[in-house]
């Protein structure tokens, strides 16, 4: 099975999303983690993350509940991801919509015999994104 | 063995010292880590950590190199962790010289049969430090 991010400052949001996808493919499920380049996130956010993606990837890959974790493609090719993968269940987070339509649609499109599966987001607001963590950082560090 | 830290935001620089204080217990060792309190780090820095300790307990104990994981004691009683646990290394980080002058003392005052290594820095040294990440990320956030 697959699962999908960015992973930008591994938090406990990123943990619980790896550790329910795993659960969901059952247990003797492999996990692969798809870590996205830093050009991918940067064509699509506008900027680039804070860490880059082979440290990323690294440090994802070093969590117990990932089997494997591998740099996506530079250009969004998930029909080639899909394909040479060939998860039999992908995981999408709370706040990957965009990601869940664009599989759905390719899954259907194709054929392939791949369930969609979307992880709630867990526990309080705080853990949750890269992004509020960040500007938590950069008040931390202003009153420094 | 032991080996301690806060991990605010847990990075490569952490991961590699972990790794690395494994690799000098040998293949069989196990590793405990324990992560200081937000009151300890306050007490000493005069600021807690961004993430809370129950958090950053929690993803250190999800990596695969580290066996548990376990919160310090909130006053510091170096020698309550070390009678308890009964390592026979305590690994020690580049830059944690007041924790390894303290507990080298310890030993020799208690004479326990515990050796203390120092696990050298790694690599560039961007990623080596909670404080570097939280400064580029605090520009990262102005500038955007």
């Amino acid at each position: 099975m697959l699962a999908t991010g960015v992973f930008d400052l591994l938090h406990l949001g990123h943990l619980r999303f790896l550790q329910e996808s795993k659960r969901k493919g059952g247990p003797r499920s492999k996990l692969l983690v798809v870590v996205a380049r830093d050009k991918t996130v940067f064509r699509r956010k506008g900027r680039g993350p804070v860490i880059p993606e082979d440290q990323r990837r690294e440090l994802v890959g070093a969590l117990r509940v990932v089997d494997r974790a591998i740099l996506g493609r530079e250009e969004i090719d998930l029909l080639g991801v899909l394909k040479e993968v060939k998860p039999n269940l992908v995981c999408v987070g709370y706040d990957q919509d965009e990601i869940r339509t664009a599989v759905t649609r390719l899954i259907v499109k194709e054929g392939l015999p791949i369930k969609v599966v979307r992880i709630r987001r867990f526990g309080p607001i705080g853990f949750n994104s890269s992004s509020s963590l960040k500007k938590k950082i950069a008040r931390s560090v202003a009153s420094s």
